[in-house]
């Protein structure tokens, strides 16, 4: 058994399909020893150029009528290079010039071109490097001769691959394809988005050892929950994972039929099932998958692995994507949240011995707002197009809650006086994730329009336990008594201030957890897309009258193992 | 100004007496070069083992009169090693041998046995490198004939010194000696420890700027408490330093009346006031100082600076040596505490991204019972000499409460079936310093004898802050609401279920919490013991019902700001 990286889940079985001719150790078609024909070359180039447009337009169009103009998108990029004169120029320039082959001039020029957009900071042109790979990769391919396009067989397959371009992705054959495993990538790679928003169960990053274990036509069985991967499965694996592939099948209809239906219990009461969102390009299919809107954006997306910080513009540009993908649905993006376990380059934060209890977020936000003003300016401005909701993560103490809602009125003040539109009824929230503040949830209640729990967090600083470290991760747990009896003293704080609570830690979608947070009175659940059709099942099997009394038996229960063995009685 | 580590508290104000001859960079008083006399060398080195024989005879029985026999020791244990043949016999051997000057041979021999007894696990004898080092330095001292004894003026005067020994110390004239000033050593040095015990203000580890700054006979003001020197002040920090004196004089004497007092409020209500301990060597001054016991003993001490775990005849050696001591006063230890920011060689303990979110104390104890047992066993065992109470640290979980108690029974079994004795009445209870464990009091209130908050762990994780961390530190606040609501909490849980609570963080000792904590019902106070007649004038200046009202209110406030200031205007 092998194990990947699981980046969209779903279990397929079928024989596998190698696309082999990825692998960076196959030579590339190059003649830099001896000089080449240049006529002959500068044709071959042309040919393929144009033969590569021909491909991506028949590609963009087929991809447009089946998946939409957002993901027909992408090609139209691949397009453009095709004709920016900076590129085949350069190339046909390079072969006239040195004598180089034609798919030695390609490499030469993408290399180049992916170093160039890789070293800039701003994130739209650093994803423009992908895009290079990708449209090279065509062109070197049409050079060769040895490949068209990749044809695919027309029954059940899984593409096993070095890995795999978010165009190739598109060109998979939605009948047939069942699953996607790469060597390389992981789950925030575009194809790794493509594949969760196409519905492929994928697993990627498995390591060089999958193109020597797996055989080409041989059966696999790939699990996109788990990251499994079983090459040439005996009779018993295979029947046990058919059944569960039935199960998982037998699910996706039910779930389909769930999607119409409202989170409301049988006694009519109705909460909100959103969806937690890492990267803008995930928001169409979010959009799409029945969550009734976003209830965790992290801004961090745009602030990683560049070495400045984006512009006001450049935010502006971000928010207003996804503002706009979901239309009158809420979305609540959280300010800044890095430090403890992510760097940001450009700030330059200290080493730190404890970085979960260390300078972090909000703290970090309150210490330069100089930039917290430019998101928040950002945020503002890109609340004019959609339906956006603010949050702040961690904060502890009140004074730091008054602080950034005074940075807040002065972003506004600001706009104001340049005559910007932005939702003068904007809603400002806290996110509910250190022990001091949900102690404290009434004084809070009474300054923010909204909560949201971070079990995540919560947990962590509760118990003092670093989940991510495994001598202790065992102590972790969002049954722990202690943990229970703050969740529900942050409702009912949030009640009786006449506000709301959501929660946007795993909890939220775990199905367990779902009848005793709904008995707790939560308001809000936000996490994966994939599993609140689950917790949506669970809301509409129960009434809030036996949720409550549930929830106050599980509040008397005085260990973990109690409250999940109660738990797992009541639902099972 | 100079800074160095502030070791022992109060303002002296004095001329400064360098004692040089110290200092490692001063040319040792050897011969190697040439071979040396070796009749003349063996009788130097006899007259020298003589003199200093008859100096520490004398010193003994001075320090036997004035401090008492348990200080005169350790110039016991200096006498036995200049009886011992095999220490200055092998200097002798040296000299005959290899004609080496009796001053090198002194060192040579003083070398390896330091290195020897530094290289031991034992704590007690490693210990016993410093009194090496301090009578080879006193066999030296009388070679060279450039000093016999230090001789000091009859007049006020601070000591500045390269480092002190402990013999040194005790030889000081406590009528003229008013501070110690060193450019190396620490608070936990054996000169540290005696220079508190003795209340001699003392500064060490000021570095070698100190000798170079500070001139014989110039005036000195050395400030205990904050570690500050000022060299040659102006008259008006003079005057202020002076001022500062005359008011800790005055409050030193009426504490001295306090001392005998209860601390008990105007209206009868009686709470104790117990000390921190973090060596054995402080047991028999703190139990001379007033305290009413230990508050708080950490039993860290025998396993730090170590390859190899003590086993359990060392153990029970050091915990008999502090329940002696303390006789009918109690003394709570806690059980093993490392991990976090104390490393443990001998546990060869993993590195950790957040080290106090990790693998530490009670975790490490049920992870190792092997180990554990050991412990419980000596403690138990000692526990026949004295009032011993047993203290578990960084419990979270109530299984982890069971399972330490369980295994506490276990020992107690291995103990009667042995016939070895130990206190069947021996109170068991555990800190409160996880805010899971705080908001779960009820529970585990009913499976403890008693509990100690421990403010320091559960400030840092109530508010998500490393209050090591300088960038978060003006986070961390024992005011904050959300810790005086969990303080209020545990205690009056703990009232509910008949037991009494404790504090022993560094807000025991803080005189502005006093009357707070009075009011929310804390039954006992262990800090500093320097800084608890403070505590114990506050208590026996107010009445309970007017600490209750306080309490009260301060509950009802929201910021740290809002606490210290209401604190401030009541209590000034």
């Amino acid at each position: 058994m092998l194990k990947g990286i699981p980046v969209s889940s779903g279990i397929a079985i079928a024989p596998v399909v190698i696309l082999a001719h990825d692998a960076p150790a196959a030579p590339a078609v190059t003649a830099q020893g001896a000089p080449a024909d240049t006529s002959k070359e500068l044709e071959l180039l042309a040919r393929s150029v144009e033969q590569s447009r021909e491909q991506l337009e028949k590609l963009r169009e087929q991809t447009e009528e089946q998946l939409g103009a957002e993901k027909a998108a992408i090609l139209s990029a691949h397009i453009a290079f095709l004709e920016d004169p900076a590129f085949v120029g350069e190339m046909t320039s390079l072969i006239e010039n040195r004598q180089v082959a034609a798919a030695a001039a390609v490499q030469q020029v993408s290399d180049q071109f992916v170093a160039l957009f890789e070293s800039m900071d701003d994130a739209y042109m650093k994803e423009r490097a992908d895009d290079i790979r990708d449209v090279s990769r065509r062109l070197i391919r049409n050079l060769s001769g040895t490949g068209q396009e990749a044809v695919f067989p027309e029954e059940p397959f899984i593409l096993a691959a070095w890995d795999v371009t978010p165009s190739e992705t598109l060109q998979l054959p939605l009948a047939f394809v069942r699953g996607i495993v790469t060597v390389k990538g992981g789950a925030t790679s575009h194809a790794a988005i493509l594949a969760r928003s196409l519905g492929i169960p994928a697993v990627m990053g498995a390591g060089e050892q999958l193109l020597e274990k797996v055989a080409a036509g041989s059966l696999l069985i790939l699990d996109g929950a788990t990251g499994e991967l079983i090459a040439a499965p005996d009779a018993k694996t295979l029947a046990r994972y058919e059944e569960k592939a039935a199960k998982e099948a037998a699910e996706r209809a039910a779930y389909a039929v769930l999607k119409e239906l409202p989170a409301e219990t049988i006694d009519g009461h109705r909460v909100h099932l959103m969806a937690n969102m890492a990267v803008p390009e995930e928001a169409a299919a979010l959009a799409a998958s029945g969550v009734e809107g976003i209830g965790l954006f992290r801004s961090e997306f745009l602030f990683m692995d560049r070495s400045t910080l984006p512009d006001e513009e450049e935010q502006f540009a971000a928010y207003k994507q996804v503002a706009t993908a979901f239309g009158e649905k809420p979305v609540i993006i959280r300010t800044l949240d890095v430090g403890g376990d992510k760097h940001l380059p450009a700030l330059e934060l200290p080493q730190e011995d404890n970085p979960f209890l260390g300078f972090r977020a909000m703290r970090i936000s309150l210490a330069r707002p100089e930039l917290f003003l430019v998101q928040l300016r950002a945020l503002l401005r890109a609340s004019a197009f959609g339906r956006l909701l603010i949050m702040f993560p961690m904060i502890s103490h009140l004074e730091q809650l008054r602080q950034a809602k005074q940075l807040f009125e002065q972003a506004k003040a600001e706009l104001r006086e340049k005559g910007i539109a932005f939702d003068e009824q904007i809603a400002v929230g806290m996110m509910m994730e250190i022990p001091g503040a949900c102690l404290q949830a009434d004084a809070f209640a009474k300054e923010v329009d909204f909560f949201s729990i971070g079990t995540n967090d919560l947990v962590q600083y509760t118990l003092a336990v670093d989940r991510m470290n495994a001598n202790v991760a065992s102590l972790y747990s969002y049954y722990h008594p202690a943990v229970l009896r703050l969740i529900s003293h942050v409702i009912e704080a949030s009640h009786r201030a006449g506000i709301w609570t959501g929660l946007c830690g795993e909890m939220a979608g775990d199905s367990l957890a779902t009848e005793l947070l709904l008995g707790l009175g939560l308001d809000e659940f936000s996490g994966a897309a994939s599993v609140m059709p689950k917790v949506k099942e669970r809301i509409r099997a129960t009434s809030m009258e036996k949720a409550k009394r549930l929830a106050e038996y599980a509040l008397t229960l005085s260990t973990v193992e109690e409250v999940v063995q109660f738990l797992r009685d009541k639902t099972e």
